[in-house]
């Protein structure tokens, strides 16, 4: 069994992570913690997890440094703080806070009005996606899991990009998201049940800190300027991401082409699935698992590719993802402790 | 009191009608067909109608025609079979079918998969949108109200692209729809709702019928090409639509620029409301009204214009934009009997 | 026209007010007290209310008392402080929190942690539901409009407590209730969206302060004792009541009787409706009304009475009934200002 | 590996099994059955389930009898004409459809307009609740698994019930479902997402055909005579059952008593979870899984029990609980192929 830790036990990305390795057959959660709710157990704070009577304790970095592993679910700037300490202790670290994302410090101040305090850990970090990047992350000391909106997109738009078949200048993000992704203790009116009940709205208009890791990760496949416009929305669900992507294709690549080279460089992949022309997926496929699912096609009036992402933002868009660069981080089967299909309706 | 009738009574744009007119106070409801209901009364069918004990016919476009006006709400199709006895009876129509939108015959054919009928009538026939076509609706014999879509989408473009200050063979329209939108006899798994609740899927991707309208009213404006990208998505709310437009602003036209030309366009409109910069608008505060709500930015990273348009399906996009032509047809305040603002939250 | 005022004016139950009175016939809107909004006007709060330009004050009791009629939408305790200065200014009062809904002082440090400052004007108040209370409201100096709970109970159980029909010692009732009845200020985690959707609890189980409202109004209606089972619950809407009310039928009233006995006290009134047999209400009947929907039938199992009683609980649960109170106490007809009916689905 | 066949496949309590059971270590499904989907592929009616290329096959008895097990999923009336053949050829049935719940063969005109087929087969059939019935289930040839809303009153009554510690003559149980209980088949407009959402309504009040299963077995448990009403409401979520229930407790038990009685009843059960005082449970908790959870209390102003379960309606009660009746007459570990707990929020 190897030690886990858990820092930011409680948040909903906390939450999934411990569902999922507190049944996973290699790991044992040795060190929770938790700034809301330390002193508590986990079954008490969250009575679902009933046969989970773990301590939730006060933030520690010195004992989480003990264990193997930690997992890192705590807000911007809180990571890069701890994360040097980890490592120096030895332990590995999968973080899911935006501190090791971008590989260039200074888009810090201007993204998340942050100083880099350790600007030379970005480059050794690996992006936390196996699928792009699997075999850095078996032997990465520190992961820096994307964000949930990149992951959808990213997963996509990485093909595309990487086999020269779309424009790379002009393209567009149309991103509709469940719910949780504005966690649990930022409690705003805009997240109160009878406002966000029965509407859509956009927010964030040309400015969601998502977006400098999608160039980023995607200017790694191509020489080419990468130009996002992204307008994230929140609809009225809890859980799950639909991502609509709009790109020019490069002369003489079709609808086929396109799927032909998602399938390609998919197949294998025990969590992203590509459908087969004409179908185009529901974010409810991929509730509580860590599955993605794409589509692409080509509207014929425009000649524009439409491409269709779907996952659960905290599945492969956070919880789900970590464990699966956690598995890989131990060298055990990718898919361990990742749960069962959804549950569906 | 003038004496209308409402065809296509007790499908959810029919009983919104009744809603309306019921409490119209220069209108009497004169005949109520409907082909699922003849027989029952108003308040039978729609027990939250307690009031309204009218008796619901069956369809008979003589009775009809004895009316002043004739509000009707039959499927694609099922107008252009009635409108030509209806006129010719001396009653004005105002039909949200799609029957009378396009103004090319050969459209018909390729989106509807029918032959029209009476081609002579589409010239004739006012485009439904008040704000735009104002004093044609005011002495049309036949009024063609648009889709709930193209509502959205042309309240926002058309400003822009009459006064030059975007591109037109580059548009994209992401729409996100509530699920009333697909009427209440099509029975089918999508609209189930386990499956709709908690859920977000595209659906007709570059195929939707509301393209056309949108393409054809752009297009009397500007001399460029009209081309555009729409997709529309299901999202899990009853009433209301998002659109999100984007596209490309034309050399020095900036977010100020566009803003004050939708408030320009639509100084004194009573139902079309922009934004102030930063702020953008939410579907729930349209909801159960004739309102659209405007907002318009520019995305700083790729210069793209970012549009929103908001109004609820069954308002603006169906039932309340119909009553607002009968009462520029009937030459009554424009605004008469459209209720109150949004019940909020 | 009769100049009122709002003090609270920016909750749920504050905003429903401006939303049915800026546009009633004989009222003018002459001072809105908000102490969270003071300084900006109410189309800024809420944009919704597009055409409302008034402006919010800073919360001022004299400013309050030189208009004919005060609406008060405070917390508990809040209406105590300011009513006597109110009424000694000459205003008339329509109060919606508990201050005055209960006739005995003592009851308010139990239910409600406080000592009671003007218990004298207990008994003057009106219970404020004009089904019941119609003479004394239209002459009230202040008048106490009932929680949204008791309104839907009392409409069902009052006629047939009056009439001897069911026994008082052992009634229940199941309460179900959409989230905006929390009102907007208190963002706890059980209204944060993703919690609270696809979500049922109960909360408060035998203990809720709606309780002993509901008592002491069956009370006057009989020598017995009025003993109640109240279970509140929160289903995952915004607006709206649903209350399932078990009691035991005395001797040979069977469920034609008890039906009769509802249609005959309601007859002609315009806001409460009887089903047929066979019949139940959906609360989405009621959504942004004023209306109240109720049913009654025996359980052949068991021969208990079931009545179902539904209600929006920012209508004739809270706003509605306030302005339905005002129409009578200003002598004006009793529907006036109070909308259509629901926007359904 | 054992072979197990699912009849009814494609239902909602199908494809949780499929779900469930490809994951299972001990299971091999070799035949399911689809009415509606034969001739098609799991993966393509159910794209959510990605990984299962299992055929969809026309409904044929014979071959499902070649398989150890067999588990129903198919509508009323339909089990009893395939089970006695699936015996007769050596395979042991978990059926979920009514056909076996009742003892009484009489009862079956009367609840379901059907006459029995094989009533001799009625008291052979073990009753699926594996907390009252393990070692039953254990052996059985034939298992009739309740209905969710008997599952859930169940497993809160038959401890108070079997204690003697509530009056029997006297109970009343308001339950509030989630939609899918309805099935996908059964497209009604009640189930029609822009009617159902938002709303919420009492159904077939006093006519459920989930009663008798509630009396019967709580008949077992007790020589007093048991009568209920039951009242069912549904709310708008896809998935959850929060039942509330009313008794009289009998002299001298208290709010301890009860409790203690159920926490002694479920101590050691891997799927009930009985909350501590003042705690109450969320239909969220349950959803996915197998669990249920209960809590109690007395009303002290009229000191009536009230006792609240939630559980899953696909889960525990459906799909779930025929896996752990399964997992009982396989010998294998009765929580094998369960899941995890609920993925929160």
């Amino acid at each position: 069994m190897t030690d886990v830790a858990i820092m930011g036990a409680t948040g909903y990305g906390g939450v999934e992570l411990i569902r999922l390795l507190h049944a996973h057959p290699q790991v044992r959660l040795s060190y929770l913690s938790s700034d809301t709710y330390a002193g508590e157990r986990v079954c008490d704070v969250y009575p679902h997890l009933a046969g989970v009577e773990l301590p939730l304790q006060a933030r520690d970095p010195a004992a989480a440094g003990r264990c193997d592993f930690v997992l890192l679910a705590v807000p911007a700037g809180g990571a890069m703080e701890i994360v040097p300490g980890l490592l120096d202790a030895g332990a590995r670290v999968v973080d899911v806070s935006p501190d090791f994302r971008l590989q260039e410090a200074a888009l810090y101040p201007r993204w998340y009005a942050l100083g880099h305090t350790c600007p030379n850990l970005l480059r050794e970090a690996a992006f936390g996606i196996p699928e792009w990047h699997r075999e850095e992350i078996g032997s990465a000391r520190l992961v820096a899991a994307p964000g949930c909106y990149p992951t959808g997109a990213l997963l996509a738009l990485c093909p595309l990009v990487a086999e020269g078949l779309i424009e790379t200048h002009d393209i567009i993000v149309d991103g509709k998201t469940g719910i949780s992704g504005a966690g649990r203790t930022s409690l705003q009116v805009d997240y109160h049940f009878p406002e966000a009940e029965a509407d859509v709205a956009a927010y964030r208009v040309g400015g969601h800190r998502h977006l400098p890791e999608m160039v980023q990760e995607l200017s790694r496949l191509t020489e080419s300027e990468v130009r996002i416009t992204f307008t994230p929305h929140l609809v009225p669900m809890s859980r799950g991401i639909l991502l609509t992507i709009y790109a020019v294709p490069k002369a003489g690549a079709g609808a086929d082409e396109l799927r032909d080279c998602l399938r390609g460089r998919y197949q294998g992949e025990p969590f992203v699935h590509v459908l087969p022309e004409g179908k185009w997926p529901h974010t409810k496929w991929a509730t509580g698992t860590n599955d993605c699912f794409l589509a692409v096609g080509i509207d014929e009036t425009t000649g524009r590719a439409v491409a269709v992402s779907v996952l659960d933002n905290l599945g492969k868009g956070m919880a789900g993802q970590m464990v699966q660069c956690l598995n890989l981080m131990m060298g055990v089967e990718e898919a361990t402790g990742l749960g069962l299909p959804a549950a569906y309706p």
